[in-house]
C-alpha cells in the first residue's frame, strides 16, 4: 500500500512535492489565461457575473483537486495527468509500486 | 407616514420605478467599468483572486442597496443619492413629503 506517509521515502517526498507545485502552477497558468480572455471579451453585466462564476467554480475545483496528504497523492496525480495539468514524467523517482498505482487509477478513470 | 405601499400613486411609482432603474444601470455600469479596468490590470494569480472578491463584494453590496419594496424606498432612494448613482432631480413627482424624508434620511447619513 501506498496511503501512509511512512511509505514514502524522503526522495520520494522531494520528487512528489515539485511535481504537485509544478501542476499546481500549470492549473493556476491556464485559470489566469482564460480568465483574462474572458474578461476581456466581457461587454455585458451578464458577461461580467459569468466570469466571477468561473472563477468561484475554479477555485473550488482546485480545493478539491490539490490535496497533499500522503493518503491521496496518487489519485490526486492520476487526475492531474488526466487533466493535463501533469507531465508522468515528473514522477519518476516514485516507487514502482506507485506509479504503477497511477497507471491503474488513470486506466481506470479513462473508462468513465 | 411614506411607508406602505398604498401611499404611493400611480404616477410615484412610475417615477420611483424609473429613478431605481436608472441607479441600478448607474451601478452596475460603474462595477463593470472597475472590473474590467482591474481584471486587464492584472498579471497574478492574487490579482486575479482579487478581481474574483471584487465582485462577490459587490454582488453582495448591490443586493443589500437595491431593494423595491415600497416600505424601503425612501432609505433607498437616500443611499442611492449619497452613493452617486442617483440624481435627486430623478425623484420630481414623488410627495413633497416623501422628498423631505429622503432629504432627512441624507443629513442623517452624512452625519455618520
Amino acid at each position: 500500500m501506498t496511503s501512509n506517509e511512512s511509505s514514502w521515502s524522503g526522495s520520494e517526498k522531494k520528487v512528489a512535492r515539485a511535481a504537485y507545485d509544478k501542476a499546481l502552477q500549470t492549473a493556476l497558468a491556464s485559470i489566469l489565461a482564460e480568465f483574462k480572455s474572458r474578461a476581456s471579451a466581457a461587454t455585458t453585466f451578464s458577461e461580467m457575473w459569468d466570469v466571477e462564476d468561473y472563477l468561484k467554480e475554479q477555485r473550488r475545483d482546485l480545493d478539491r483537486m490539490f490535496d497533499y496528504r500522503y493518503s491521496q497523492l496518487t489519485i490526486v496525480f492520476a487526475t492531474l495527468i488526466r487533466r493535463g495539468y501533469l507531465d508522468e514524467n515528473m514522477l519518476s523517482g516514485l516507487s514502482e509500486e506507485k506509479r504503477q498505482e497511477i497507471r491503474r487509477m488513470l486506466a481506470w478513470q479513462a473508462r468513465g
